[in-house]
């Protein structure tokens, strides 16, 4: 290190104590400076962030990718994107959606009969033992189209996508319970329940919201939609919503936006959802018992709607399943700390964040003291009784992330700024502009019941003049916040070059155990080895009465056969397996003209059938460059005119 | 700046000349490096990339996301990708194939009848005017399909695709003339041309490569495929080609690997393909005069084959509008220098790289002087009078490229280096590793005839121990290397987190000039207002013939109209106008179930039109976090059963 230091101070042009003066002034840190613009505070920016080669990230961000409907997987502090995985959408780098099992995967996420082939993403969540990120397996919902996704962290594959014909959208969603025993999700703009038709004027009586409890199955890696449930709620235009944690475990906490009961008709004479929703100084958080629900739902206390069992509105209001307290208007995030009692709900109209206290709302539900009843009959707290207090954060305030020191986060959208403020004293303490109209935004192990503090992320919307330009569509900005210091310190600004995130979760780098290959032989979803994996030496050509097997195998530098012939309209099934066992030793598989391309992971196994209707010539090839012989690993496909 | 010299003399611990020895040595400089275990030179590499909030990037590269399909943005020195561009691939976030416009470029690209949902998109290149980028379109190839697309800088959107039956499949695309006059775009593995059925047994003789020279108008900004024409070559399995430029203006040069006419059949008693393409010492460079071709093509000396004006092989030996020059076994890069007289070409099984003189090629072609003819009649010249000599790089070579002070860069596969030499006196001056597996490189304006030097970037298919562990499906890794110095520095390793770039050119950034929103209702692929822009207090449903037409607005925050009745089984027609002209205010437009999702950039109008065949209730939304009531701006669509 001493020579480090020398070197160092040779580099910032101090006074001489080595022969380290050597070093030509201008070649130094101060020239270097000048010659790239650095402030000071740049240069300690830099050596906080950069990343060395070989050197690997402390944290890994899991970021929803918006309408992209795909993940991004982030390095911190590097803020490097090392991952999109794919989702909802079709992506074929990945094969995602070109091979038959991620076909069924995707196709798990018809509604209506109808294929999707995007998502609206919204809130990552990680599984969680104990309050705590295990980084076993990731959630992921389609606020379009109420779905949620299964992601394996094992191997980061997407494994599982359901829904319920339930509700048509989702926002509220996903949030795990701290044992992960469910992935929540919760309906945003009402309708119909079970996807019926009714008048928008009927929204009070006809539309509804609800709250899905998705039962994970820890063991399988997937959600058991048998065992799930929901609860119906009024058609207040549900909201973001949180788990329940230590001291409010069982509960779940959801916004709405609309008690007002707006649903526009602004060419009707209505005003347009935006004023119609912003009526009432309070909307309602809405305080869910989930382990009762439970509960009565065990009791058989639940009406069949479509495919999923539901608690009616009556019974959820008079067994108090949910309670509700007033919110100050238009809330939008809220956020339970660490120790499960605070919940922070930021009113994004209001100036203010306010700090509901779960004992005291335990405690007024216990002892039966509600203030008044909803239109719906549901029990409404007394707002003063419920809070500890309000901080005036700034304009805007949206979502609340924690640290370790009891300080909390609060994103501010107007103001295009984080507020930091002290849970303990609900005093406001530092406060950082960021570039610009921040949404969500993230602290390291931020959901969990031991946060990490050190890094916070602010998830811009507005990028404006922080990049080259690239065109009318630009990029998203997330900042990187140092958070080790008495003010918090802008570190990094990085660009998001594809998808809108939403809301990410960071996890500790060492909690992630992915595979480096897949078994010989696996189908990456059913983590099984396939039925048609393919061993060296067993390659073949079968004609059965559903049409041609093409058993292929797939190692550098070659595909066995290289030649397949088939006559015009026969029914063609590709059964290839890649060989390799070898870490990043992927093979890629095209077939021109056939719209075909799988990418074939060390181990994997996949399958693609689709009928050879167009005769010719068609090359079939490797697209992962995987060898000095790459483009020579290839073949034809050879149809013969019928 | 002496202030800053000092601090920077603080942080790093050297003796008191200011009171900022009261600076702790803690939070100092030395400190930093040891907690985060940075060296020296990754003081220096973090201070030459780091570029701070609100800087902008020195150069862009655009890059090849390979099997995604998609163009990459990539800022540098910083390494962050700024942008995913939607070419071949449909890609929500953009509404890439989701509007009516796009879905139709995409519609272009279908081949044989058939969509295409991906591509394997390889070589991207600038448009130039005299040799140098200038900043105003990109083009990129689908070599899976045989597709080239032509991108507006202006925008960064996608405005063309185009193909030819004639070849299945290309290789050696896309480059271009120097004054952009034609895209080049050659065949890789041979087929029967126009498409046709032949047994590969037959290659020799049914089998044809083929070079098409895409016209580009650049008043239209767009390929004009009736003056576009091809040249037919042997079934030699061309592989990438380069233009020539300066003293090779007019001329194109294009590797081949499989003189042998091998063609698989492992499994029918062939050697694979890898060893069958392997077998001769050398293999064809072929060297093209395009304008002969142009000048032939004027004089009606083509056949027309499917879709395009083709010279016959017969005729292009004859005119020697095709020659060909031996080159080591299974080259792979041919790369022409600055001045256009050195062409590099690398044979990946030899351990040189040679270096062909135009000058000598020329000379030989003029006077007559060839060795002998190819089997299908084609001159060949001699390999020794034809190069200035080779030099011993290392092992697997495969491209190269250029800077400012006359050193060559070629990437070494096998070895996973870089090799610097000089092209003065073809002597070999440094070498540094790379991680890992090297394809392509790239270096700072390196294609034109002026370079820039000072930035490489080495374009790695392995990443192995690099990051973070994501699974077996693994980042590409590009490294940022420096150039500026004597040897070259390693400084940055940049994952590449969708996708596999195959080859990629960085652009100063001052030569691009993209919009920063659209005109009023433009349409983004006809670069005019659209007829059915909307106009703020126009807004109507119309019920006609053909449907249900919704003239529909968006601006922060509602959507007008934001109800829309129809009948179960209308046809509807959405046209929506973004209001906004304010930089970065874009709206998306979601509707649940039925799979729309608009992004309209500011000024932008899109129009959808769908089948409403699903009664009931849809919420439809914005889908970009635009304003505090984003939320708000909603609406539904109500499909009322039949």
């Amino acid at each position: 290190m001493r020579s480090s230091i020398l070197l160092l101070a040779a580099l910032a042009g101090c006074s001489s104590r080595t022969d380290a003066t050597k070093t030509k002034p201008t070649q130094g840190l101060a020239a270097m400076m000048k010659a790239r613009g650095l402030s000071e505070a740049d240069v300690k920016a830099a050596l906080m962030t950069y990343t060395p080669s070989g050197k690997h990230d402390e944290y890994v961000v899991f970021a929803s990718g918006g309408h992209s409907g795909q993940v991004l997987v982030i390095g911190v502090p590097s803020m490097r994107i090392l991952k999109y995985i794919g989702v909802f959408t079709p992506e074929p780098w990945q094969g995602w959606g070109f091979d038959e099992s991620s076909k069924a995967v995707l196709a798990e996420g018809k509604k209506g009969g109808k294929d999707l082939t995007w998502a609206d993403t919204h809130h990552p969540a990680l599984s969680e033992t104990n309050g705590d990120y295990d980084g076993q397996y990731l959630f992921i919902n389609d606020k379009a189209n109420a779905r949620v996704a299964v992601i394996d962290l094992k191997d980061f594959t997407t494994k599982q996508i359901v829904s319920t014909d339930l509700i048509t959208n989702d926002h509220g969603a996903t949030m795990v319970t701290p044992n992960t025993d469910y992935v929540i999700e919760s309906a945003q703009y009402p309708t119909p329940l079970g996807g019926g038709y009714a008048d928008p004027k009927d929204l009070k009586d006809k539309y509804r919201g609800a709250v899905v409890f998705w039962k994970f199955d820890r063991a399988k890696g997937r959600i058991d939609k048998s065992a799930s449930f929901a609860i119906e709620l009024p058609p207040y235009t549900q909201d973001i919503a949180d788990a329940g944690k230590l001291a409010s475990d069982g509960y779940a906490f959801i916004n709405s936006i609309n008690t007002e009961l707006a649903y526009g008709g602004d060419l009707e004479g209505n005003p347009p959802m935006e004023s119609g929703y912003s009526q009432h100084d309070m909307d309602y958080l809405h305080i869910v018992n989930w382990k009762k629900a439970e509960a009565l739902v065990a009791q058989g206390k639940f009406q069949q709607i479509g495919d999923m069992r539901v608690i009616p509105l009556a019974t959820a209001a008079a067994e108090n399943v949910v309670v509700f307290a007033p919110e100050p208007k238009s809330p939008h995030g809220v956020d339970v700390a660490p120790d499960g009692n605070d919940i922070i709900v930021s009113g994004k109209l209001d100036t203010h964040t306010t700090i509901y206290s779960f004992s005291k709302i335990k405690a007024l539900i216990d002892k039966g003291q509600f203030a008044s009843k909803d239109a719906y009959g549901f029990n409404v707290l007394d707002f003063k009784s419920t809070i500890r207090g309000q901080v005036e954060v700034g304009l805007g305030p949206l979502h609340s992330q924690f640290d370790d020191q009891g300080n909390v986060y609060t994103s501010l959208f107007l103001e295009s700024a984080v507020a930091k403020w002290s849970l303990k004293d609900l005093k406001l303490e530092d406060k950082l502009p960021v570039h610009y109209n921040i949404g969500h935004l993230l602290a390291a192990e931020g959901d969990t019941v031991h946060p990490d503090g050190k890094y916070l992320i602010a998830m811009n919307k507005w990028a404006l003049d922080r990049y080259q330009k690239v065109g009318p569509l630009l990029p998203q900005n997330f900042q990187l916040i140092d958070l080790t210091g008495e003010k918090m310190q802008l570190l990094y600004d990085m660009p998001i070059p594809l998808g809108e995130p939403h809301y990410a979760q960071m996890i500790k780098a060492d909690k992630l155990h992915p595979i480096d290959v897949y078994a010989p032989g696996s189908d990456p979803i059913t983590d099984v080895k396939s039925p048609n994996a393919v061993e060296g030496g067993k390659e073949r050509i079968e004609r059965r009465p559903d049409g041609v097997h093409v058993y292929m195998t797939a190692i550098r530098s070659h595909f066995t056969p290289d030649i397949v012939r088939v006559k015009q309209g026969d029914t063609v099934h590709f059964h290839l397996t890649n060989l390799e066992q070898a870490y990043d030793a992927t093979h890629g598989f095209a077939l021109d003209a056939y719209n075909v391309n799988l990418s074939l992971e060390p181990g994997e196994s996949d399958d693609v059938t689709f009928v050879a209707d167009r005769a010719g010539v068609f090359p079939l090839y490797c697209t992962e460059f995987c060898s000095a012989l790459h483009l020579e690993m290839a073949g034809y496909f050879v149809v013969e005119p019928k």
